[in-house]
């Protein structure tokens, strides 16, 4: 299904080979995964993404496991069914329990079915939302 | 703005002052947002969505605080104004430090970004995140 | 919060006037809304959706409320404000009732929390879904 | 491509299997589909999501099959595929006949079309389109 | 996974043919895609879109190659896998070589990026950026 | 309407500053818009953003101006309100005449509609879309 061809460690750029390497070391493990290989058919995309993702994702003031789930929540409002699989996955080596998992789809759900109602209803911005700003100026 | 006039406390009716008032006692504050006035035309609807919203942002597996980060990355990807920005609001209320605040942003936005990629780059999904499926059969 | 100004019918060309004037008689109002005003910049554009708005949302196999119904669905999934406001109001002119608003409100909220859920399990298509096709060959 | 293996009635917990059968019978036939197998990881959200769909989507002010093509116009606009295929099952099953299919797919089209127009035009919602709010206060 | 099935010329009726024979005569080749013989099913509204797409795609302000990309960008943006394949395919045919692609894709990206944090920001739109509507009144 | 304040000179920390006044010197323009401003809150994502923005913006295989249209029907199929409006002055400042942004409003239109349509009718990717792929292995 994919638009451009996945590419094996020999097809690819010595840049693009590069941040596989990386890959491989950051995570520990041999396998390179298909979003990797397509994205190397432009090895600066590659590597800006990798780089970036790695500083977004690590502990912070949140824990690495909360960002997956935040990061899933994005997935599957975009509909982008890879990117729910695989951030499943990670999320599961995380440490995501199947209980954490249920609560996950019960809250994507609920926004869901506010959100949709929100903009149906076309609802107002409550001035109370905007009172911290407004005390700032704007 | 809105589609429907948000009603009052005098113009909502019986069933729906009786949401209003589980509102303000649940939250320990008089104020009654827009979005329930907006919802109260239907009193079914309104209370079917408070009865839910409460059981599933209530503490589980997940923490409530990071129920809500969950909630606003939907609400984000929906591009649904009202709706981050009420629950923006409900974050900070739970203790969403400014710091935490900038990670989430940060998650959203590397997850839309990887997202956009792998949909047009159509990414096929790799074998190993199916494998534990697999296994069950299905 | 327009991007391009709002034409006048005298700032507007002959080609959208002739438009604005077809809207006029057709709807037997003198009121020609943003939407076209904003559109007559490009006549041809203007022309080509009048012209098969008025053919698509015409009765036929089913009833112009009911079009009117699931046009809103669209704009309220859509996230987009103008169109859940203009097509609420023509709803209402064609026989919406509370009772009609709240049930298509009802169909919304529970389809985009179905929506979401199925995303997010990655449900594949059953192949009873399937079957009719199949039949056929393809 | 599922995320969760879909349960079968062995495996699915006795909750889980009660609303399975309350499907069987409520549908009358044998066939419980994969959105409802994967859902029944969580059988609170499951019995939550099929107890309320039935409300829902019953006689009311609109008929039934009018419901199906309203829900079948969310599943489009929000791209998931699933759903698409399972509510066009559904509506076929009450009576939507090919030329129903054809116009609900023409207004999907125009929604879309037009939608896409009011959102990069900027168009500023019509004060026409906010008097009957305007007289109730707000 | 279609949902309806894909018309042969044989199934086809006469209008919808004449429709497959034009697209095969203005492209130079044999091959009718998916996408007209699923909507085939609807001569009236394949007529429309087919009719619609060659003025909107044709030279103009904009060289055909560029609207390809631009088509591109939505079909990625609405998550439509069968719409970024053919896209992709037709970009190709009109020169759009590995370079551009890789470009295109990351606009894309930071596109997404920066569109998720203005939303998720609550982001207000700058007089600035208003000012020339403000000059001709509204 | 923002969720943050908008930070003044004054209000932003050094390393924000610095990025505001490297937009200033890059752009010839004293005026910083809002998105910055909101962004300011955290100066890494800001600094990120505007860096990475610049790369992927710079004339490369596509000219600046096609980017800019690229951008905008990413912001518009988003429906990100605040991003077409800060993107179409963009792209009128690199030239865009008023032919070429009606065509590109009729382009994000028609993909709209067709995607609308191919989503609906579940239209599965033609194996001759992925012929280019298959050759390579995968």
């Amino acid at each position: 299904m994919a638009v451009l061809p996945l590419l094996s460690d020999e097809e690819a750029s010595a840049e693009a080979l590069a941040v596989f390497n990386d890959i491989r070391e950051k995570r520990g493990i041999d396998y390179v995964n298909n979003f990797w290989r397509a994205l190397a058919h432009d090895p600066d995309e590659l590597k800006s993404v990798w780089d970036r993702l790695q500083t977004v994702m690590a502990p912070g003031a949140l824990d690495p496991l909360v960002k997956e789930l935040i990061y899933i929540a994005v997935c599957a409002t975009n509909g982008c069914a890879y990117c729910v699989h695989s951030h499943t996955a990670s999320a599961k080596a995380k440490g995501m329990t199947p209980d954490m998992h249920a609560e996950l789809l019960q809250v994507i759900a609920m926004a869901s079915r506010t959100n949709a109602l929100a903009v149906a209803l076309g609802v107002p911005v409550d001035d109370r939302f905007e009172a911290e700003v407004a005390k700032k100026g704007e």
